[in-house]
Formats: structure tokens, sequence, C-alpha cells
């Protein structure tokens, strides 16, 4: 059956955002991606750079941090860690986006774990050379303080780490994921083009 | 520019032998798989299954077989292990096909890491859940005295150590490949419509 859901994680810089918000456009499907973080800032009452920045870090490092973290908001959180909590709100947003049952590409946020379990969901991994991604990161992000491998090189270790964490699944492993595009070597547009025909499948 | 060759890896069972053989097919190119280990053994002088074996084991893993294997020819092998030994001249096969210039497909032995510096490959990698491997292990290669998820999990380890060990690469990481397929949630014909349709792309 046609995929209702597309759900599309992208190292950084790989263009996986405008593949995706291209993928829904051309589909006519609702499109997730800062709108998951605004909705978990409104229920939480946290900030929405502070839910932004603790999505995408390695969480528990240390004893101390879970200590403090967890003095955070008790009651609350129910004796969670702030980055469980923050999980679990996110989680809850997810599942009720395809609970509506209206399809959507959902960027990001490991929604093809949390999704798992359903039909009709067509899980995506969008990755690129360094170059490309370099070239990306300078040219619409703007300048750094620090030099962009080093900026691509610690996104990409904290996404893995904040995957690994929740889901114990390797993050841009293949088998993870139905179809994995190179975007630098295959260009966005036809990463577009092979997302929206596998999407349209029956 | 169109792809001239297109390298497939792939997990046992996956049918990703089967999508090289129709992807060659409705191109035209040529397609090169066990024809690798033939020619290995024919340079060598070892047997094909010998070569088939050594070629997807994790090499070098005790001073004893490090010992053991480079006694055997010594002089020919020129002090290179076994394993060495048998992925330099494969790795020369490879090299000559490419330099051909024909078109073609080439299944497996690392050929996405050996041609990695010419333009005109596309590496393809194909994936699929284990249910769908153990049902095609038992219908196309019958029964066996190991339990059929034993024998694909010993398999996917032997070719990850392998390719690990030669290329320092992570065998079925997205980055490394232009394109990966999970046949199982795809189809085996829909792998082979969008690996010819990105191959024929300028």
């Amino acid at each position: 059956m046609p995929a209702k859901i597309i759900t599309i994680s992208r190292q950084f810089g790989s263009g996986g955002r405008s593949i995706a918000k291209a993928v829904a456009e051309r589909l006519g499907y609702d499109y997730f991606d800062k709108e998951i973080i605004d909705n978990v800032a409104v229920e939480t009452g946290f900030s929405k750079d502070f839910v932004a920045k603790k999505g995408e870090e390695a969480p528990g490092k240390s004893v101390f941090s879970y200590g403090f973290e967890t003095m955070g908001v008790p009651g609350i959180m129910n004796g969670m860690t702030m980055h469980d909590y923050l999980w679990t709100i996110q989680r809850q947003i997810i599942c009720k986006i395809a609970d509506s049952g209206k399809p959507c590409v959902i960027v990001g946020r490991s929604a093809d774990y949390i999704l798992r379990d359903r039909e009709g969901v067509l899980n995506v991994y969008i990755s690129a050379d360094m170059e490309f991604r370099k070239d990306r990161l300078v040219r619409l992000y703007g300048d750094s303080e620090q030099k962009p491998e080093k900026r691509l090189a610690d996104k990409d270790k904290k996404r893995a780490a904040n995957h690994k964490h929740f889901t114990d699944l390797q993050w841009g492993y293949a088998p993870n994921y139905d179809l994995c595009l190179n975007s630098s070597s295959l260009g966005i547009d036809t990463c577009v083009d092979i997302i929206c025909s596998v999407a349209a499948k029956d």
C-alpha cells in the first residue's frame, strides 16, 4: 500500500530537510520537523532552543548530570532524567501525529523507530559526502567559530549517540531503513523523485 | 554521467544477486559474480571453493593462523598471508574488469571500495529483514544442519569482518554507498527499477 508516513533521518548538511519538504509538497503530505520541537516546548514549558539542544544530545554521560537533571522538575518528570522526559513527550506527539491518519513526512527525532510497528511507514536515510555537506553548511548556515568538519562530526556523533541511547539501533546502518540515498552523488532532485515514486507504489 | 559500473553489496538471502542479474540484463551490462572467484582460482591455482570460502572470512585471527597460512606457498605469496594474497589477486581482476571500459555489474568482493577513485561507479547495498532472508535461504539454498538465523548471522558477521579488515569501512553503513535498498519492504522489482533508473541518469 502507498506509504502514509515517510520518516526522513539525515546527516546534518545532507539536504535531508530540503528533500523532505519537497517530497511533502509534491505528495500533498503534512510536514513535521521543527513543529515537533514547538509542540514539545508547549507541552513541557521548556524553551524551543532547550528542547532542540537536548533532543540531539547523548544522554546520561555521568552520575552527576543524571542527579542534576532529575532535580529539575520533581513530580512532573516522575523520577525520569530530563532526556527521558523529553523523549517520552516527543514520542507521544509523534504517535499522535500518526494516529491522526493524515499522510505526512516527519524529519528526524527517531520517528522511524517510534513508528516501527505501524503499517504504511517508509523509512528513509539521507547521507552526503563531506565536501557537499561542508559547502551547504557554510552557504546555508553561515560561518561559525568552529571548522565545518568539526561541526559536522560533532552533530553526527551526537545524533548517533542519542539514537543509540533511545532505540539501541545504529543510526545510518542501512538494514534499519527502507531506503538510504546519498544526496551528493544522486542529487537532491533524484532523491525526491525516488522517495515520491516509492511512496506512491501499491 | 550514466553509471558504467554498478557494484552491488548485499546481505546473504536479500535477493541482491537476483537484483544484480536483472539490472545487468535490463541495461545490457556484463555481469560479474562467481566469475571473479573463477578468475582468482585460475590465477592462483587454488580451488574455487577454497577461494570463495577465504574471500568471506575475517582474516588474521591469531598468530598461529598467520604463521600457518604464510607457510603455504612461500615465494609466490611474497610473505603475504593467504587472505592478503587472494585479496591482491581479486583486486587486480576487478581493476582489469573496470579498465576494459565495458559497462558491468559487479556483485560483492568489496568492489565498491576497490573502484572508489573511479568515475561513473554506482555503489548499491541491498538488505532485507530476517524473515524474508530466512524464507529465501530455505527455499533457494535448501536445508542445513544450522538454523537459518544462525547461518545468516554467521555470513553477515564474516562479510562485515572481511570488508572491515581490507577497507577499514563499515559494511552496510549507508554513507559508504550511493543507494541502499531494503528488498523485503520495497520488493525485488522496485529495487531493479530504482537502480536502472539511477544508473541511466546523466
